[in-house]
């Protein structure tokens, strides 16, 4: 009996080149799908929606294949894939793009295959609203949408942005893009704007400080767990979204409970990213790592 | 029979003069002291060291002894009240200083009244470490030392300050400062270093982020309260480790959790203290809003 893809996962496959303070890396494998694919196979069965091209080393696609991630969404067509360059300060958090070449992703048309249609978990990753809608309305019968946003598209796409929110069961967004969305700088007031949209839930991600989840129900301050070294914080956020999506899909019941619960699993897989280039720490997490860090975290706030 | 002082506070008592983007006052009761007796007397009965001029208004002593604070160790001098002027930017985070006097401030003596020196709980407000290790030594028999720094201090006075960190149990500043006394950015690192010369506590501020508790024992993440409006943060470091001190004086056992319940009375009354200007919201505060908050905001780090 085939096994249905459960997590559905759209968002861009790149190239990075990235320098730290320390390090010097070309070609790494990244882009949101990458990671949030990469994280959301820790727990669930995940199919990617990307595109890459003829250049794409094959030895990712293995990887992909490896850590058991659906490809049958990942186009190959004519053309050079989506690279990114970026140079982090020292703080290991600001950092500053010197080149971004779109290449195959500038004509993404993103296509769900049939095996894909029924999965009841979608992850918008962070591309045009309007390719997040049609992917949306590809998918047949989805029981939680989640969908990413950032500023470019808050600036250059804001109506088909705002649909789109109107159709999601939660957004995730930075605090300044929280902030640039609805006009207010208090995040509590910004996140209400964002909920009287029509999502259940707003996630607002504040980095190295964590998360907070904003619903009706009330609010979760998401815990990011202190690591001892960020080596490349690039995709954190993709894979706390995509470990959430896919945490979120092993509950029979999707409710505050399983919502917060699925974040902290964001929140600790996505430092286990931090912790390495590309996708080297997530690949070779173990459940048991999480497992553990989980506790740990848990530990950190509670009082025993 | 007399009550005894449980709690010492030591520090500053000045006039503010503050801007926010909506709103510019004159002359505000502040000062680090002020901030922090407010809030260590909701729980315990604290006695205030500090000095004023002769120009200070007794409105403000009398609010003092309104909200039970033993003023004792306020001395008044001839002269004028040290006075801080500032403005806030619009994030009402960061601030900068348009004037300092310090007037009084500059020749203070702190001097501990008989019926301070047996307190068992004490909280170095942030002046001079020669001032803060003077207080010390007029102690007898403290349980449990805390004392908060600044930068300016780690700049130019680190050998009393490093010597100061020797001698207490607890260490507060803020994330810029723990980098700039460690040379070390990571929080983790930092704090490790901070430990090493001899304090068993470490708590990072981290202002509207939070702050992290550091011990040999573990890390505990403390969350702020997310509130809806900030009308003036000023104060709320003190506030936090006021309210910290005095809730910790409630504990018959200090021990790693006892710290932990009192960082997060200090977050919940240090979110109080920035809804309003001066001690105003301070002031009015009930035991009974802060417990309603408290199980507020356990709520907001609970799965359910």
């Amino acid at each position: 009996m085939a096994k249905h893809v459960q997590v559905v996962v759209v968002g861009s496959v790149a190239l990075d080149s990235i320098a730290t303070v320390s390090e010097r890396r070309k070609d790494l494998l990244g882009g949101s799908c990458s990671y949030a694919c990469a994280a959301s196979s820790l727990f669930a069965r995940t199919g990617m929606v990307g595109v890459v091209g003829t250049d794409f080393p094959s030895r990712h696609v293995q990887l992909y294949t490896k850590l058991g991630i659906h490809i049958a969404g990942l186009q190959t067509v004519p053309g050079k894939t989506f690279r990114w360059s970026g140079v982090y300060e020292k703080d290991m958090i600001n950092r500053r793009t010197l080149s971004t070449h779109l290449n195959v992703f500038a004509s993404f048309s993103p296509q769900l295959p049939a095996d894909y249609q029924n999965a009841p978990f979608v992850l918008l990753g962070n591309i045009a609203p309007d390719l997040q809608l049609h992917v949306l309305s590809q998918a047949r019968k989805p029981r939680f949408v989640v969908a990413d946003t950032m500023d470019l598209w808050i600036n250059i796409a804001r109506k088909p942005l705002m649909k789109l929110i109107s159709r999601v069961n939660m957004v995730t967004l930075n605090d300044g893009e929280a902030r640039l969305l609805t006009g207010e700088h208090n995040l509590r007031k910004a996140a209400a704007d964002i909920l009287r949209a029509g999502p259940e839930y707003v996630v607002i991600k504040k980095g190295e400080h964590g998360a907070i989840l904003f619903s009706r129900k009330g609010i979760f301050i998401v815990p990011a767990y202190p690591i001892d070294e960020v080596v490349d914080p690039t995709g954190a956020g993709d894979t706390f979204a995509g470990s959430f999506i896919g945490a979120l899909a092993g509950h029979k019941k999707i409710d505050e409970k399983a919502v917060r619960e699925s974040l902290l699993y964001g929140a600790v897989v996505a430092s286990f990213c931090c912790e390495a280039f590309s996708l080297n720490a997530l690949a070779r997490l173990k459940r048991s790592d999480v497992a553990h860090r989980l506790l740990a975290l848990r530990d950190m706030t509670s009082c025993g």
